[in-house]
């Protein structure tokens, strides 16, 4: 066992190709080493030429990181939000630049950023740290990666423009790891700032108090790994990625199996709209719209609960401010043992288990984002039961407040919202559940309620009224299921390619199951109170948009 | 807040559609009432017929669970693991049938399961237990699911043909919630057997040793919810799922942040080949193959640690036993300060993590399947020390045996199996590294070693001697990557649809980065010994197969 590849030794000479190609490396190899040599040399001469700089080994810009050997240095690096904890100590860190300014021939300041944090940094010049040094970190590109080596001291007046307020660092050493180039096709600064108020995918540029113009969406989109950088993102997805890790802790106490299944289908299953189609080795084949089919015939497969996390598919011509043609499902399904409002108690659960959670650890990220936008508080429960509200009770409540609509009709999107209203002023939440939806706006697979067959054991979850989350018991009885698919609009062959499988598996001592499937960029748009999903999503799909 | 639908109550009528739909529906449940009572009728009349039925109410089949109201009786349910700890107790819970005899006209037996425990249950005639119930039970199909309620009971002789061996339950009550219909298309006694030796696609049922044939990989793969249901097959899947879980656990300790990348993309991106092409709103689109780009932009965008599990396509027409068209991809990006070698070794102390861990916490499972297979342990290294050796000292490893091969080819499968013997002989550990790969057999985006230019800064990761995880530093330089796309055999033109975003990323200021991405199916096919990888997958996905 060795750290250190070895010199290429062996009995066997290589082949003529490898052999050629390893040459043609080497002469350029050779190229780039003399390259170099002159390019010292130039410095060397600049160097003597400006004989003053003491501070010569302190800064430049570092040779691209290659792994030169298998050495290393293993200087700690430290995390700036501990600048606290190493006052008047020296710390060697790497942090991009926010901004940097030459304010003398004596004097330059740095705006030093390292995930959240951003502290400042001050250039003096002195006996041992020369001009030439001030005047190279003065005037370095914004979002250059740098390695720097500084004094933390504590300063006496507390610094406006950095999240690290009352220490500065005085630099030793400044290093270019990585030079940004100029000019930058987005500010980061102004993808810190809201989008304009038109959030849809085609608004325009807008101004907003005569400050500088507020960036599009789309600009933004365009040039995502920049917009990314801003404070504002990577808050949002490291709160998308705590809730899915809350999902599976949750779940996985309670015994859940993760699963993954399959994305390609040999036919389009659940009724054919909305499908991609693609190509499979010459045959068409098609994208999963949900892991629905499959995850009920897990159940049938005695896994008892599962929950899955992955990719969900809709060919869905929507351009909405609430639509992606790609985006995450968090899936679950489940056994009961008598009534499916256990599994409903379960949802109700995980969800106020996230909430908290995020409440707690991710306070800092969510009140950064909400700041931007202005966004309320999410309110919870007080008495932590979550308001569970029959389908019925929602039209009257609705009726109450002069919508007009019939007892079986689905709600719009705008009544959706007005009865998310009329909920948090009754119940003072901004979570609750509809339960036994009409049997006819639902999918076929859905159980027919006993107290009314017009209806269903079905359910949706809402966050600020806007729907998160679909659910339902589902028909575990083969005959009933494809009983059920025939006399649906439209029909359902229970008998065809893509339908099959899923009807059979319920013939041989399938358990009652309920479950749901959660938008995860829908949990995260409606807990900041986002203006668009798209800024939930890292690289967004739509049907106007597949790249970057 | 109410737990009860609703009357349908409310100002407005419902509409003439929905109340049509309605009266439809009513009329039906009224004919389904009038069948049940019948059904009633003609069973009291048989009742009446058999008079001396004392058990009539204490078995049956159970109408279908719809959720008939909302109350419940509350009964608690439970888990026959737990029967020793429940000795002369009254128990309910739900189990399915391995299979069911009658003895006599006075005695039946059962054979319960539920996950991966199995029981005996008796049914025996008493003045409380009718022979009308002792033959209702007897003679249930296999696979039907049951809801009983019996005394638990310790056994005088233990009893072999079930996993508690000491306890037995003596049937109080039983009933049918949902009859598996026969015969059924595959015994799941059938799969908890090995696969035939020949176990590629399309291998035929073997006999072995006079027994009963074994059944096909594919027969099995299309009875896949029955064949599921083998302990064999849950097992495999509670570790695939436990796989993903430490995978996250070790990651987010350690600061990774959890991305979702897009899985359709715009254009092709990683050199064209092997990708599934799909029809987006009119124009192509395509399946990503990694998340590689993404991630990379991930670093880009300053997210220093990032970590994805989900679906990954390859177009490859391989019909192999350790290749599928769709498999998940366990992938991670992370900046490293000075040297790519701090990244293999979070990726080799990811490995030690997951197999200590799989053998502290699925031991059990672990054991279950290796078992069926007659599969060795996985030895680990004992210093706890993963080897690290370099490619060049591996081509030296197999020439010494004999092979022969040049000093920059890749190895052939048969090669790397070799190696990872000889590796295994040398070291004694199943798990191991090979770093420092030639150059030209690597991607295009990874960096040039600095030692020779003809290798790389990348490293491959192998369990019993097959590769689980490929990886590599990246290059982070704009200019150099363009550089390196164009001289790659094929060329991948740097300003491509597919590549421009890319290779832009990477003026900004990115930091040196490495990563790599793991097979999970491998790792679990590897780490259980399993002779084909369709096993590791719930429902496998090749260029023949996209059902179910």
């Amino acid at each position: 066992m060795s750290d250190a590849p070895a010199a290429s030794g062996g009995a066997e000479p290589p082949s003529k190709n490898a052999l050629k190609k390893a040459q043609k490396e080497k002469e350029k190899a050779e190229k780039r080493a003399a390259a170099k040599a002159r390019e010292l040399a130039d410095r060397s001469k600049k160097d003597a030429d400006d004989a003053a700089d003491v501070s010569a080994d302190a800064y430049g810009e570092l040779p691209l990181c290659g792994s030169k050997d298998y050495t290393v240095t293993g200087t700690k690096r430290v995390d700036i939000a501990d600048a606290a904890s190493n006052e008047d100590k020296e710390i060697t860190f790497r942090c991009w630049v926010e901004n940097a300014r030459v304010q003398s021939a004596k004097l330059a300041f740095l705006n030093l950023r390292q995930n959240l944090s951003t502290v400042q940094a001050v250039v003096a010049a002195s006996d041992k740290l020369s001009k030439q040094m001030v005047k190279f970190c003065g005037s370095i590109s914004t979002e250059s990666t740098l390695v720097v080596t500084g004094l933390v001291k504590r300063v006496k007046e507390p610094i406006k423009s950095a999240s690290i307020t009352d220490f500065e660092i005085h630099v030793q050493k400044l290093f270019i790891e990585a030079k940004a180039e100029i000019p930058l096709p987005l500010q980061v600064s102004d993808a810190e700032r809201p989008l304009p108020n038109d959030t849809a995918v085609d608004e325009q540029t807008q101004d907003e108090g005569g400050e500088r113009p507020l960036v599009s969406l789309n600009t933004r989109l365009n040039n995502r790994t920049l917009d990314l950088r801003a404070k504002i993102n990577q808050s949002i997805f490291v709160i998308k990625s705590g809730v899915c890790a809350l999902f599976q802790e949750f779940l996985s106490k309670r015994g859940f199996v993760l699963v993954h299944t399959p994305k390609i289908l040999g036919a389009a299953s659940e009724g054919g709209a909305n499908v991609f189609e693609l190509k499979y080795f010459g045959r068409p084949a098609y994208l999963a719209q949900s892991p629905q089919f499959y995850k009920q015939m897990l159940i049938a497969s005695r896994f008892q609960k599962v929950m899955e996390i992955g990719p969900v598919f809709r060919a869905e011509n929507s351009n909405t401010a609430r639509h992606l043609t790609e985006f995450t499902g968090l899936d679950l399904e489940m056994e009961f043992q008598e009534n499916y409002h256990e599994v409903m108690g379960v949802l109700e659960d995980l969800m106020l288990f996230i909430f908290g959670e995020l409440n707690a650890r991710y306070r800092k990220e969510t009140e950064l984002v909400r700041g931007v936008y202005h966004v309320d508080e999410f309110k919870l429960p007080e008495s932590g039961k979550v308001p569970r509200i029959p389908f019925q009770e929602g039209i009257k409540m609705l009726r109450e407040a002069g919508e007009e609509l019939g007892d079986y009709d689905d709600l719009t999107t705008p009544q959706e919202k007005r009865l998310g209203a009329l909920v948090l002023e009754k119940y003072n939440t901004d979570f609750y559940t509809l339960d036994q939806f009409p049997l006819a706006i639902r999918p076929a697979y859905t159980m027919p309620s006993p107290v009314d067959p017009a209806l269903s054991n079905s359910y949706d979850m809402f966050m600020r009224g806007q729907e998160i989350c679909s659910g339902a018991q589902r028909i575990h009885d083969s005959t009933l299921l494809a009983e059920q698919m025939r006399k649906h609009d439209p029909p359902i062959d229970p008998t065809g390619a893509g339908t099959k499988d899923y009807v059979e598996c319920f013939k041989y001592g399938c358990p009652p199951h309920a479950g749901g499937g959660f938008g995860l960029e829908r949990i995260v748009q409606f807990w900041l109170g986002l203006p668009n999903i798209r800024m939930t999503s890292l690289f967004p799909r739509d049907p106007q948009r597949v790249v970057p």
